[in-house]
């Protein structure tokens, strides 16, 4: 059962299963790199509905539909479902599951919705509060941009540092028994901040978020990043990475070969033209759910770190002048 | 250790306690019926600072602090903190809790947060997960106004069915061992639409989700009504326990007497012209957490189901014309 090893690191003792996972995505997120890894893929970025928000939920609505029919499960196999976005009052989750007869916890952790959800699922699982737990999140492009910047047809110049919120959900749910992945540890997130006040500058306002993390998570597991296959973090994209990469580098940890970014991986930066990276709840998920949960099942990874970051501002906060505090939550993934 | 013992509910065998909490509220909230049982009263609405979202952060700061200050916690001794509000991207959480070093996580329940926190950190504590952790959450009139209605300056006429979003901010601290309130049982809601789609009537909106919480939760543990002292709702107001009421009489089940809402409780509701009651996540925070739990330590109350209700809407999506989700999640609280 779950143990508090210290300082937000969680053992998970019965080693819970992700039993099922599922990434649905937007019509440039399958133009990607990892195009062949997504269960689908929007012929448009309106997915047939009359507003960006019901887009997005019903992107959430397709990713959960499709991992539980992958994982057999019906609705009624599902104890509770952790869900959230980062549309105001996280619109695209509520609607998104509006539908269902699940019981529902809503979250917000921007980015990092994720890795929140997973910890918070496996925690519900390990402890017997649930049989089967449903991690869910997404993100949309336009109702990102039209809500944290600019309306799309204003066709605003991006900065360099500027990450592009990535049309796509995610799905997992997390179980008792059966094969890898495992979910062993989770550290929960601390709020850290750079004082960054640049919203075009996500990478930067969430490096700290992930260092502190990973950090603790190690130092608690009695780990080094020897252990693991792949530290990957989600949205720091390159500005992020370059940052988390010169943090370690003062602890004499190399982390250039074990680190990869969701932010990077999503897309190819150069030619699909997105600046610093990918970014948006449904990028990390949907590179989880789509790639790697895969390569862990299927023996290429084994030990995963999977450190999704959120930066926990609004417009209305950051034109007050205030900085933009980030966070990390940790979910250590196993094949074995 | 936690149990689920059907659809949503489960049960918490260790019984973990409530070992510290407090209530900060407004002016207006202090002037209200429940004047004598709050640990601050703000002088006034800013508390001192240059922004609505500022006043609500420091609201949420205050009641976190002075909780572990009561206990004799300091901030090493919380393992996590579940936090949310009504504010875009959650914010007076997450600067609430910025200045700390405690392990976060932040939730969006609407006005249903301080159960969703308690559910959450109940199951944490119940299952070693953490040793301490607490629930925080709040509402400030004047940021909820500009954000969800108009700007408190364009002094808009307000609806009969119409709720005023307290200034007000609660938070609870569970522990594993200690003396009453205890932690019995959750139940997490699940989202219920009624077709409501006035966000001027929220009452109406969540009664609906109130009564799927509190019939599961009483029909899963094998309870009555007439095993508890008090039902307690948060923020269905006049026209939503209205509604409950009706709702429980299609069951034959008289909820008249055992029934009260906080949105009711908070303030004299002739004389401090809040038309249907108070609402927002602040409101059933304070009045469980100035006076709720004061009421079961002391002998006064013994068996409380504490159900706070949320809507989840926001004001774009009701602009589409969608309707208004609720919610509902249930704390049983118990001082034997």
């Amino acid at each position: 059962m779950a143990k508090l090893i210290k300082d937000g690191t969680v053992s998970l003792d019965t080693c819970p299963t992700v039993s099922a996972f599922a990434a649905a995505v937007g019509k440039k997120e399958g133009e990607g790199p990892l195009s062949g890894c997504f269960d689908y893929i929007a012929e448009d970025v309106t997915l047939g509905e009359s507003s960006w928000e019901k887009s997005e939920s019903k992107l959430q609505q397709i990713a959960l539909g499709t991992a539980l029919s992958k994982g057999g499960f019906s609705e009624k196999n599902i104890d509770v479902i952790f869900a959230g976005d980062l549309l105001n009052q996280c619109v695209s989750s509520s609607y998104g599951a509006r539908d269902t007869h699940i019981p529902f916890m809503g979250l917000f952790g921007a980015c990092s919705t994720m890795a929140e959800g997973l910890c918070l699922a496996s925690v519900f699982v390990d402890s017997g509060a649930a049989v089967n737990a449903a991690a869910v999140t997404s993100s949309h492009f336009c109702s990102a941009e039209r809500q944290f910047r600019l309306p799309v047809n204003y066709g605003g110049q991006r900065t360099p540092t500027a990450q592009w919120t990535a049309t796509a959900a995610g799905c997992a749910v997390i179980s008792p028994h059966g094969k890898p992945p495992y979910v062993r540890a989770v550290t929960i997130g601390k709020i850290k901040d750079m004082g960054i006040t640049d919203a075009n500058n996500m990478g930067a306002a969430m490096a700290a978020a992930a260092y502190d993390t990973i950090s603790r998570h190690l130092s608690n597991t009695n780990q080094s990043i020897d252990d693991f296959d792949l530290i990957l973090t989600g949205d720091l994209g390159k500005v992020g990475r370059d940052i988390l990469i010169e943090l370690f580098k003062k602890d004499n940890v190399d982390m250039t070969e074990k680190h990869n970014d969701c932010g990077i991986m999503l897309y190819d930066i150069e030619k699909q033209d997105v600046h610093a990276g990918g970014s948006g709840c449904g990028c990390s998920a949907s590179v989880l759910c789509g790639h790697i949960l895969k390569e862990i099942q299927e023996g290429r990874l084994n030990k995963v770190l999977f450190a999704a970051t959120g930066a926990l501002m609004s417009p209305t906060i950051v034109q007050q002048g205030e900085s933009i505090p980030g966070i990390s939550h940790a979910v250590e993934l196993s094949g074995k």
